[in-house]
């Protein structure tokens, strides 16, 4: 199966602690490189990762917190150092080009690559990237300020091909290509081979949705019905329901309650206030909702 | 002893690796701290030394390269969220406030403290802070763009009383400290004791000098003469020296002769490029010229 991985670069919010960065994700699928967010020390946490820069061509900001993008003069600096050449895509709500570029012409001047902004509007989803492989779609989130979640979505994958049967009915190689997208086939008879007779189903594809930050918000569980793995913010532990409401963020048992509404195969739950020293506090709120849950930690890679 | 330390919160050059953080240290000096460069990540370290951030107040920039200022929008708004209130001081070569302002309006709207920004001038050494304790004088570097290092020099400290001696000729609680500080001491009979029977001298002021990043350049030796500590930039090993002299770095052997010639009393070098695996190489070339060479090392605390 092709490799669909999320890396986690650091799963901290606001306040740097010495257990966590701030919240910053790679999503590794199929040789390419996505980043979800880019806190402050977010290259340096890629480099221990050992995944190759130049696959990194797209970064999805979800909101301009510093939290969520400090980490941005940094990377695109050393990018330049390292002599890229392939456009950079930044991708994140309305704001960040006009603060980032007066940084990128006093800081990166003659850089051998060209940054990209695009602005996606954070009222409505919508696919903000799409190749052969996957999707990417908002999930618009209620924050302070304007932010959406990202759902990342493979694409249909081509069926399995059964080399008995299409040796049995010899099948040419150039129609193999139209056989595992599903066609049957018709002999040199005009017999006609059903496709499932010549080949197994696809793995179903694959999908994993990002939301943070937000508050509880049970309007995003259609967007994110029934994915692979859901990334969940759970700033909060139930105790402090109140502070997290205020400030627009979720409890752990909260974000248990979202999956399960959800339906969703598995929940990994971060962006941890650095108010609490150890998190299985959170995991156990979120786990007696939702069982199939875990915690985010730095460097820990979550294969989908 | 009064304390006096250097903390080594990064040692790297521009491109981050697995074991250096960006180049960034804070000064320790009688329960004050000062910053010396923030490069990514610089928060984070600190965080790491269990230092106080509230005994923070000023930050001193060498140069306006990212690796030198890329870690003061998180630090600052870290210092935001702990509803710190004392101003911070920020001295840097002419620029950073007109780039750091519009972040800080976006990042850090309603802040509870103020950053003052202070110019220094690079062509000339300037005091460009005092207090009780120490003065703070700009040492200008020889680098690609406007930059400095920066002398910190301890104040004459007060002579040490010998109590037998004061006991013995009465001398008054209100008259303790001109002694202290080295005046005569005349009896009720009009006796004049002179003062080195009533003290001893105190512990010569220290003095730390930070250089980095700049060429090789001897005109330099004037201004850290003699000090305790001497960090210099020895970002490249002797055998990429036309590359040194190219991008205005210090090989490490340069850096030896440097020490060599001020007749400091230690050398600690550091911005090393990440294409050296192992420093010791460094280590070596610079002790071969000057002994007392030690290299930096994240999280290294030098008591001086």
């Amino acid at each position: 199966m092709e490799k669909f991985e999320v890396h986690i670069l650091g799963c901290g919010s606001a306040l740097p602690t010495t257990r966590h960065f701030s919240t910053t994700q790679v999503v590794h699928l199929r040789e390419k490189l996505f980043m979800i967010d880019c806190g402050e020390g977010a290259q340096i946490q890629l480099r221990k990762t050992h995944l190759k820069f130049s696959r990194l061509n797209h970064i999805f900001i979800s909101h301009l917190h510093g939290d969520h993008c400090f980490g941005l003069p940094g990377l695109i600096s050393t990018f330049g150092l390292l002599k890229r050449t392939a456009d950079l895509h930044i991708h994140s709500p309305q704001g960040l080009e006009e603060l980032m570029t007066p940084w990128l012409n006093y800081f990166c001047r003659m850089m051998s690559y060209r940054v990209i902004f695009h602005v996606f509007d954070t009222h409505a989803p919508s696919v903000i990237y799409e190749d052969r492989s996957l999707t990417v779609t908002t999930v618009p989130l209620r924050h302070r300020i304007p932010c959406c979640g990202f759902l990342i979505t493979e694409k249909p994958r081509p069926r399995h091909i059964i080399r008995e049967m299409t040796d049995f009915y010899k099948v040419p190689v150039y129609d193999m290509n139209r056989i595992k997208n599903g066609e049957d086939f018709i002999t040199s008879d005009g017999l006609v081979v059903p496709n499932h007779r010549l080949t197994r189903p696809a793995e179903p594809a694959r999908s994993y949705a990002y939301c943070s930050d937000t508050i509880y918000d049970e309007n995003l569980v259609p967007a994110i019905r029934g994915v692979d793995l859901l990334f969940h913010e759970a700033t909060f532990s139930a105790a402090d329901q109140i502070r997290a409401r205020e400030t627009f963020h979720t409890t752990a048992e909260q974000a248990g309650q979202i999956a399960a509404l959800a339906g969703v195969k598995r929940l990994m739950i971060g962006h941890f206030s650095a108010r609490y020293e150890d998190e299985h506090l959170l995991l156990r709120e979120a786990q007696r909702v939702f069982p199939e849950t875990i915690l985010a930690k730095e460097m820990l890679c979550v294969d989908i």
